[in-house]
């Protein structure tokens, strides 16, 4: 398969562009060739798509479902009783609806932490995303919890042989207040054996600071060194509350973090430190969070959210720029999760974005990377390819209004059975 | 004129909506009329349209231009030198384009300060908006400057009798750093002679704090209340560093806020403490600022920046809930700008939009306030309606592309002068 796209904008050249398989083939000026599509890029600017480097994709299901609470009530007392009720099923539509949102937006790629890992992976194999999908652990430090997580780590890694390339499989303990020190251990020893990443929160919340120094008399990032975790396949998403000691050690030992600015924001977890990261030079990358916490999954919105909270968190205008923004949520994120992606170059994968220039939000066209990071949302784009497959075109995407269908089916038996549930206890 | 709207969502009923006129005349679960437009609201649902209670309209010209610098460079260096050059007809093209923004992402009431003040009139009367127009008033200190200030105040009131009642004239000093004590004064009682508001931004950033002690030795509040200048006709954009004797004062006085929260946080200037603003009983309405500090006017991203920056500025996920935020960038606005619009009822002015409920945005439908909020951007708005006029039906409005390419044209003429001024000196 082939695509030619011809007269495109890229940076500040006009430009042809051609993918051959899933790869950009050439570059150029002038560029001929015959190819299976042909798209005139008048009007279009080609920008790398989105790396969404955390979420929780089938969340979707709960976009709206309870907001504005404190953080146990909302947890403990709507989110995961809802949970609790989700089957595989469910997990399908609601990552198909996740997908859905994302090439919409111009998102190509997504790092998450669900439950029912399948129904996720056969959602990122239909809708033609790549992704790097953990299968949440949790134990509760409890020994009887903990070796049923680990036999599915192994039946899911076992299982992932079988998936296209485009799916990743990694390990996603949850958290160092939900599992325990011997389970982490054992996931770090089992990913360095088979050469997975490590996908973990930590550090979102006060509270977790402050329990891990009670119980461990350490602080997070020194608690996972501890137990031996810190390395270049850990990835932590969160990372608000950090002492300078804390991101030595994690600059010293690689660990990438990506941040959640409106996750942080919305459950008023705390302000990430983005000045003193990359001061200490830890890599970045930027992530949605779930549709619960956010509540969208839109990376345009998500940039100007990051770029915004640093300028202001750090009292100075300079912190974060368009250009290192747009960078965090491509070229960064594709880095932390070993893919040759989240750049336009020849050999790099074919994972881009045409946004359409005669949009209001682009207008006039002083500067394309401002107006992606401070002015447009996902509505400017106009076509997302990834893996060199075209799965949105003229912002339509194939089978919209039956996911849509679906997704909301998914959502009514589910809230049914919650009230069926509350009216019978 | 008149518009049926049948079968549209309004909350969580069904109902069909009567415009006559400039208004609602019924709102009902069976309304039948003959009506000069008919429109299927199957699939939509009914919103109160955005009053964007602070902006500066033709800045879209400058969308784009300057970012990521400190302040007094970005201003003096890129931002006034580029202002200085635009001319009636510039601001008018640049006004024309900020309204068609406003329009396709639901915006239909704005108050604005800027220059050309007959350029933004011109462009309002003409796009079918409401808005409250002040004329920038700048002396610097200096009496030669001040007198003819005045008189432009004068002379444009006395134009302004001649627009249409979509356009409400108000005074526009720019701040207590740019404007004389003795201006101020004038301004005030020139206001509650003629019974017209006061729109001036105050105490956007700690250096004019911090100024305002040295020069007249009180914060600028209490600065601004020794000129009788307080009262329910004082609208203060930004208000970012605030003690809460000052929050007291303003309350007492009945004085408007308006957050902006991009432009607070692009330019590092502050958090807006709206839980204590909320505390004081203090009226809040929520305003984009121009579009070289956010660089969007659409009202959607403002309500999420807003609640999600009051919810981690409190460090209380409860604060700023989705409901409120709406009504800030609805009721709230209209009021302060002492309209009869902002809500859907029988008898106020037919300012509305219709939202897509088809989108994957919206999908699910387990609260459509909490989407307009943190989930949704423009492009769900497929209707907007101003004074009984359709202003923009399935996303399109009238001229969009002329529009475009007029702003464009502007931007490249005054960049051609400015650049033909710099390699001339």
């Amino acid at each position: 398969m082939s695509i030619l796209i011809k007269k495109v904008r890229l940076h500040n050249d006009v430009v042809d562009v051609l993918i051959e398989g899933t790869r950009f083939a050439a570059i150029g000026t002038d560029v001929d060739a015959h190819a299976a599509t042909h798209i005139d890029g008048t009007g279009l600017a080609l920008l790398p798509s989105f790396h969404n480097a955390h979420t929780h994709a089938a969340m979707t299901l709960l976009r709206g479902y309870a907001d504005d609470m404190p953080l146990h009530v909302w947890l403990s007392e709507h989110i995961w009783p809802f949970e609790a009720k989700l089957t595989e099923d469910d997990v399908y539509w609601g990552s198909k609806l996740a997908c859905l949102e994302m090439i919409k937006s111009g998102t190509t790629f997504f790092a998450d932490m669900y439950w029912h890992w399948r129904g996720t992976a056969r959602a990122v194999e239909e809708m033609g995303l790549r992704a790097a999908l953990s299968a949440a652990f949790f134990d509760f430090n409890d020994p009887d919890r903990a070796e049923p997580m680990k036999q599915q780590v192994m039946d899911l890694h076992a299982a992932s042989a079988a998936c296209s390339d485009r799916i990743q499989f990694m390990l996603g303990p949850h958290a160092i207040y939900t599992v325990s020190g011997e389970s982490l251990r054992w996931l770090a020893e089992y990913a360095r054996r088979h050469g997975l990443l490590i996908h973990m929160h930590l550090s979102e919340t006060t509270k977790e600071v402050d329990d891990c120094l009670r119980e461990h008399g350490v602080r997070p990032v020194e608690y996972l060194h501890s137990l031996g975790l810190l390395g270049p396949d850990l990835i932590l998403a969160h990372a608000v509350w950090m002492t300078d000691a804390e991101m030595a050690l994690l600059a010293q030992h690689g660990v990438r973090v990506v941040h959640c600015p409106s996750s942080n924001m919305k459950l008023a977890s705390g302000q990430f430190q983005y000045a003193q990261m990359h001061r200490h030079g830890i890599a970045v990358g930027l992530g949605t969070d779930g549709c619960c916490s956010n509540n969208s999954l839109d990376m345009f919105g998500e940039m100007k959210m990051a770029s915004l909270l640093a300028k202001v968190t750090a009292m100075d205008s300079t912190v974060l720029p368009a250009a290192e923004t747009l960078g965090m949520a491509s070229r960064a994120g594709a880095q932390m999760y070993g893919l040759d992606s989240g750049s336009i170059a020849t050999g790099m994968y074919a994972d881009c974005i045409l946004v359409t220039l005669d949009h209001v939000q682009m207008t006039p066209l002083h500067s394309l990377t401002s107006h992606a990071v401070y002015s447009a949302t996902g509505a400017c784009v106009d076509t997302t390819i990834c893996n060199g497959r075209v799965l949105m075109r003229h912002g339509v995407v194939e089978g919209e209004q039956e996911i849509i269908n679906q997704a909301r089916a998914a959502v009514t038996r589910r809230t049914a059975a919650i009230q069926d549930k509350t009216s019978c206890s």
